[in-house]
């Protein structure tokens, strides 16, 4: 219980910090109005933020000095707002609501969402490249592992995937590769950049990177659990959604009860590496429950 | 004559030198390979190398180690290609030709496009923070004029504001903003990071910086121009299409006869400061007129 409390200090605190951060880095712009109120409103957007709280969870197991990580924080938030923004557009997945609000390009229009996008992503490398807390080296290591994870060989690769995916059979092997581009490599960004920011080992950074990437597929695997068992208010789409677009998920190939032995497999890999990281990670630790148990 | 056969061997040699560094870039890329044509399709589509060309003589004016400007000069390439593949999008200007050839969109889809543009923006920072001819300082300081010259205060406020501008009256300051945000933004990047690259004093860059700046204005005065002047089959549009299109153009705004005055001027001003950035800036003088007579 104490634990649980913990960590929900450690996510109440650093969420409002990141929200508050976000903005001020958004709203000091002096750029077009409607250009600026379109970044703004998908980062405000009612994210969990949860991709800055486990790098800043990451950092917190080396390191305590917040300044170091705060950039780093906010420019993987922004990546993943601008891939989001993206993602809904008619072109591609045609959304019309997320978490219960209209899409960027439905508050807007179809132009201002994309360059809104284009705007956060570029954004994203400036803010590094001018945080006065890092050394230079420290911000091209930063920028390499963000570009890379969220670029082509990274995000973007795992958006095309799932798009060419849609509506064929694909095997367990497929789709975890689909997941791991698509959301695991952000997520592996948020832990390793964590933790070389933090001053961890390559040694303790190559076990969390092993741990980034079963939190990924735990993330993945309780998202279509929740598809099919979830809450609609919570989860903020009707049960049962995936089935009826036909989309390939770990229920469909596995079944419920498959996919809940899947996911407690990752937790207990995910812990493993953790323990071998040799860290307080204790944060993280309660983060792995926190993902396999989330119910939105 | 021996000044422009100069020029025309630095041009030459210089263009197919970027094509070969953008294409060893992208081909080895592992990625899916819907992604990789499109890609690649869109840096091989005809450019001129205008911007990264520029980048070179400005660098070349201080230092000949080419090694030092390539990665720089195929980044703003890679962006450059991304802002034309976004900027054709029908929720853009809806553009099905570039010279001459389908658009990204029309040859393969629209979905395709915006993450081929996504993707090539990312990869200019990644391209940039893996050089190994440059040391963390200089890396950081060109991802920092790069991306500020790019986002959300650069480019793509320009982008934005042309398409507010579009089909309304503006005055020829609001025309000068909307270019110099649009276009000139990555021209200043062009000379500025060659300069510093090649180890110009601040002094040097002022001078070039404001170089850039005319640089950039003449260009787009003379592509309106040849737009009632010009040649369809050059051009790759057909003559008057401003005009029949009603945009907002320095022929519009003061006549062919005062957009030929106004582009003298920038010349004599461009050159002016070109003298005052005291170094071999033998190729940048005759760009400008290169830039003043070109017939496409």
């Amino acid at each position: 219980m104490i634990v649980q409390e913990k960590l929900n200090h450690f996510i109440n605190t650093n969420r409002e910090l990141i929200g508050q951060e976000l903005q001020y880095h958004l709203k000091q712009l002096d750029i077009p109005e409607q250009l600026k109120a379109s970044m703004i409103y998908s980062t405000e957007a009612g994210g969990k933020r949860l991709r800055p709280i486990l790098l800043m969870a990451s950092f917190d197991a080396y390191n305590h000095d917040n300044n170091k990580v705060l950039s780093s924080a906010v420019a993987l938030e922004m990546i993943h707002t601008y891939s989001l923004i993206h993602d809904d557009l008619p072109a591609m997945d045609d959304d019309d609501l997320r978490r219960g609000q209209p899409t960027n390009h439905i508050k807007f229009d179809e132009a201002t969402a994309i360059l809104a996008g284009d705007g956060l992503l570029t954004l994203s490398f400036e803010l590094i490249s001018n945080d006065l807390h890092l050394t230079d080296g420290e911000k091209v290591q930063i920028i390499q592992l963000l570009s890379t994870a969220s670029g082509p060989k990274g995000m973007v690769a795992g958006q095309i995937r799932d798009m060419e995916a849609e509506r064929k059979a694909v095997t367990l092997e497929e789709l975890e590769t689909i997941h791991t581009l698509k959301t695991g490599e952000l997520f592996r960004f948020a832990i390793r950049s964590g933790a070389y920011l933090g001053g961890a080992t390559n040694e303790q950074i190559k076990h969390l990177d092993q741990f980034a990437h079963y939190l990924g597929l735990i993330f993945q695997v309780q998202d279509d659990i929740l598809d099919v068992t979830g809450d609609a208010a919570k989860i903020g789409k009707p049960v049962g959604s995936d089935e009826a677009n036909d989309k390939n998920t770990y229920v469909k190939l596995l079944g419920i009860e498959g996919a809940v032995e899947k996911k407690e497999n990752y937790v207990t890999k995910a812990k493993k590496e953790l323990s071998d990281a040799d860290a307080d990670t204790s944060h993280l630790m309660s983060l792995v429950d926190y993902f396999s148990k989330r119910d939105h």
